[in-house]
């Protein structure tokens, strides 16, 4: 009896462990993905640099939550909702480790942008990021939490960054059309929105896996807006 | 006896479908990668249509993948490499699905591409395309016959791709200040090669899972370019 009782609670031990995990992980590519948006549009030195510095971090972690999951897998044998959680786990820790790539390549150029001086203007970016921070901060917490409806607000609220991503994208290349000067830092610019796209898309990605640990069934195959990774502009 | 034949039968039979469903997940993406190609160089407007039309089937792959996968576990509670291959599979599918998303990416943009009249030259595409379809095929390879040399060379290889990467963005950055009549199309081509080296990346993160699926060891964290993910330009 003690035996067993000690084997459930160092189950739930190692199931909780994960998810602290998972947790860890979800911060800190959040706080990445913040700095990247601060780096871009408020210029922040500082900010640009901390971004990439995370990433040993991100990926140490990333090694760490698969082989526990690992180690689960083959001692525990879970079954149902834990099995589905631990692969949920092994999946989303993919998205996370990209979703904090894309925000250190934001930050590296946003280290290279040169706008002093420039008329460009950066609301759409600055509206697009803090749609992709907030849509990612409630990812993560419908993962923490196991949030079903969490889950499907999120992937419902994707289709918002892709209007905000094509109406940036059509300023960038009118900006560069009137003054051939603009055209490195749009580049930039652009590589930076279609980076946040990319978050926005990771973003999705996790919202279905949780979905899909809590519930067992998918979300659709085609995501609101019509279609995973269309990429009109 | 006969009972325990069969239970050992039909398991290695399961495991045969799984890493059978992912050659066929592999075959297709890198005829989707080399339409995507075809479509950009050759101007090939059936390749730049049929890659996109392939997704769905790619997808439908990786859902059953991950099903048999899960079941896998659920019933077999397998052991060591037999376990790491699973572990690798559902990783494995995931850059397969985003690799497939990037090829697609590229032959939607082909069909907006207006080459016509235009003096740039596509020969610095057509060898990153070459190497990038080069480098995925041989990872695929790895993946069905469980080469981890093969695994290495990959993994090593995706260094040139990053250098063409470079080398095509200084020269595309230089047509669209010559002549703004080629930003749109320019833009067009710098995400394409953008993708191609995403391509790269995940091809590479494919070779790192074979490595690790045959061996249990891990290649080093950071890759020969000098830093997964690493965005200089």
């Amino acid at each position: 009896m003690t035996e067993a009782t000690h084997t459930v609670k160092s189950y739930e031990q190692e199931l909780e462990h994960l998810r602290s995990l998972m947790a860890q992980m979800g911060g800190l590519v959040e706080r990445q993905t913040a700095q990247a948006v601060k780096a871009v549009v408020d210029g922040d030195e500082e900010a640009a640099i901390e971004a990439p510095e995370l990433d040993p971090e991100v990926d140490e972690l990333e090694r760490e939550a698969e082989a526990l999951a690992i180690r689960i897998l083959a001692l525990r044998s879970p079954m149902a909702v834990d099995l589905r959680t631990i692969v949920a786990a092994l999946k989303v820790t993919g998205d996370l480790e990209r979703i904090g790539d894309y925000a250190s390549s934001i930050a590296r150029r946003a280290m290279k942008l040169e706008m002093d001086g420039s008329t460009m203007s950066l609301v759409g970016l600055k509206n697009m990021g803090r749609l992709v921070q907030d849509n990612l901060r409630r990812a993560i917490d419908a993962l923490t939490e196991r949030d079903r409806d969490g889950a499907v607000a999120v992937w419902q609220a994707d289709t918002a960054v892709d209007e905000l991503y094509t109406a940036m994208f059509r300023e960038l290349v009118t900006y560069m059309m009137e003054d051939p000067r603009n055209i490195t830092a749009c580049i930039h610019l652009l590589f930076v929105a279609k980076n946040l796209e990319r978050i926005g898309d990771h973003t999705t990605n996790i919202a279905e896996r949780v979905y899909y640990a809590v519930t067992g069934e998918m979300l659709p195959a085609v995501r609101p807006r019509g279609g995973r990774g269309h990429t009109s502009t």
